[in-house]
């Protein structure tokens, strides 16, 4: 039987789920601090599955604690469609990042249960371990690992600021899964997510149609001095790490500045010293820093100063610099058909609706080097995240909802 | 009867006890790392107090853990004459910084019993607790609070980075005295200490009489800002407190080479910043910055720089600052008369040696706004300091101690 095009998920069930959701983990007043493998996050993820499994779903959990809920198909031989996004917020998070869109998947599933509607291909909720990086870095470990770019042993093997391992605290919360990581075939990967940025909301756009990322170049770099008393040493025999860091930092956000104009970010994200105390100069120092810009080009200019600022900057205070790790993600990565998909049901329900692209890193990203993917935004209020101010309304996230269902509908009947 | 001007304390004795302490609390291969109250300052207060006893000293122990070691005079209702320093180091420390100072009032006390000389007034070793300042901030809080500058109680809630408490740790070590600070009346104090700079060693001479100190002006800010995204946010939006803490140190590093040619100096010396991660801009940092210059009036204009650099930054940033705290120090503090009895000892012994302003902080600062004081200084090799590559020979030190011994006898037989 073909499915309704005015069939609609159930906005007031949904709503129920986020509002469960913002009392595990409880934050700053109207935040989430549900930091990824905390006991918090242990508890969300019990209520998860509990859910899931009252909607007739099959859990699997694989060895990076992902977690998959599966509604069986017609033919459940084909790859099913995926759906979801991750329960874990940042340190000061909001009650939307991430867990609009886990919920979704399972509000779109409820309601294909009530209308009985069985897809041909299955359907799996997901929820990635770890999106957000907070506690064990870097970002989105779980479905870098799913799509092959990461060793299950490597991120068993990182240790948060805390000194917890993620492996143990895998096992200490229950969710380390045994189902391997990587390899797995897709049909194709759908999430709904708030945009994270202020343009639907300033606009009066209902829903995003997110054609790729911002490109996005980032840096881990160790600067290398010495220690020394901070009163007499002379400038010029002075090398202190922090000061390096410090440069850096500066720097990189001048650069910020000067593309602004044209939506162009620099981010100085953490920058620790040591020993970084008083009475004594700095001997080594680590930081992060990243450039995004919406044209590639540009990005990759914008890396190259960041780059040559990270030299300068060392040069400057008698340090030295190296580049720990480097990082780029973003530009059009996104599954031309499966985005004219979610672009045509958006058309299709007279919704109010923009192409924009995505601004922070997502799963998606990952996903979208494995199997046709695509991205649903919503409108959050003011673009406020990471931040326990972040706001949307029950009509904020109705268009997505509706979105992602027929499109995950219409892409599992294909 | 009258102190022979020939009398010579033992550098061999001396010397083995400076390769005593530098046995305990082993940092970097040479170096020490006895952070104050920890079980490696335990056990080398432990030895210090019976190395004291052996030579008959009377020991006391006040509030704040200073350990006082009394030889009696001929006139013991008299103010003694103090000498010492500090046995504590940095957590990358040399095994001269303080404590060539506080073994060589040691050494006086032993060469005086070998000779059979009792001095008029009582002479009394002093050991301050934490003149670092590296595990509890700030610095010199025992000599501070020994002249009224601090309460001792205030000194007891100081906190440690690693949580421990000041006042937990001193009863733990067992040195929580019952002398109370404050009041103790003192005929003059003396120091002898390393100089912590290059000037005597690369001038060849073998002692530095010390007239005052770089005048000295600190200041610990707060910068408050607000958590975001890392990505979405557009810059003029962003209020990253790590940013605006990073421009301040940078900015201060500026001031200090602005004045460099005339032997100024500006030191970032801390920055933290909460919650110092990717994917989150921070919300507050804390950092500390100070400037020093040989020339008082010039330290007040660069810190009235740093100051303004401070509220630039913040503003550049989009973030707010505050003063937390500010000190200042040095200046002509030592006395004309004490300082002229050393620089005749040294004269008088046929010394290389030069007047010379102290660079660096001393307990001897606080000491000098309540008795007459006055500090030796000792050539250290390259003037590296704060360094487990921090060098001495026993030659460089040889003025030091026989100038200690006659300043400090002339001044008790006064």
């Amino acid at each position: 039987m073909p499915f309704s095009p005015d069939a609609r998920a159930d906005l007031d069930r949904y709503w129920s789920t986020i509002e469960a959701s913002a009392q595990i983990g409880m934050g700053r007043p109207g935040g989430l601090s549900r930091l990824a493998l905390s006991d918090a996050d242990r508890d969300m993820r019990d209520l998860f599955v509990e859910w899931c499994e009252d909607a007739g779903l099959t859990i699997g959990i694989d060895e990076c604690g992902s977690i998959f809920a599966r509604r069986d198909g017609r033919q459940n031989e084909l790859p099913p469609v995926m759906i979801g996004s991750h329960l874990d917020t940042q340190i000061n998070g909001g009650r939307f990042d991430g867990i609009a869109g886990v919920l979704a998947a399972l509000e779109v599933v409820r309601s294909l249960n009530d209308l009985g509607h069985v897809t041909r291909r299955p359907i799996v909720i997901v929820n990635w371990t770890n999106e957000e990086g907070s506690r064990f870095s870097p970002p989105m470990v779980a479905s870098g690992c799913f799509v092959g770019r990461y060793e299950t042993g490597w991120v068993h093997d990182l240790v948060a600021d805390d000194g917890a391992r993620f492996g143990d605290e895998l096992s200490r919360i229950g969710y380390k899964g045994n189902i391997p990581c990587g390899g797995a075939e897709i049909d194709a990967y759908l999430e709904m997510h708030i945009e994270q940025g202020p343009l639907l909301d300033a606009e009066g756009y209902e829903l995003g149609v997110v054609t790729g990322g911002y490109p996005s170049r980032g840096i881990r770099a160790r600067f290398e001095g010495e220690t020394a008393h901070t009163g007499p040493t002379p400038m010029d025999l002075r090398h202190n790490a922090l000061v390096a860091g410090a440069r850096w930092l500066t720097a990189v956000d001048d650069i910020g500045w000067d593309y602004a104009v044209h939506d162009g970010k620099a981010t100085a994200a953490k920058l620790s010293a040591w020993p970084n105390k008083p009475g004594i100069l700095s001997e080594s120092a680590e930081a992060i820093c990243d450039v995004r810009h919406p044209d590639p080009v540009t990005t990759r200019v914008m890396a190259e100063k960041m780059r040559r600022a990270l030299h300068e900057s060392a040069a400057r205070a008698g340090c030295t610099a190296s580049v720990e790790d480097e990082w780029h993600w973003g530009g059009d990565i996104f599954d031309a058909g499966l985005v004219a998909m979610v672009r045509g049901e958006a058309q299709r329900m007279g919704l109010r609706w923009r192409d924009i692209q995505s601004q922070a890193g997502h799963d998606a990203y990952f996903l979208a080097t494995h199997c046709p993917t695509a991205m649903i935004f919503t409108p959050c209020k003011g673009g406020i995240t990471h931040n326990n101010r972040e706001d949307c309304a029950p009509e904020d996230l109705v268009a997505g909802l509706n979105v992602l269902l027929h499109t995950a509908v219409a892409r599992a009947d294909r």
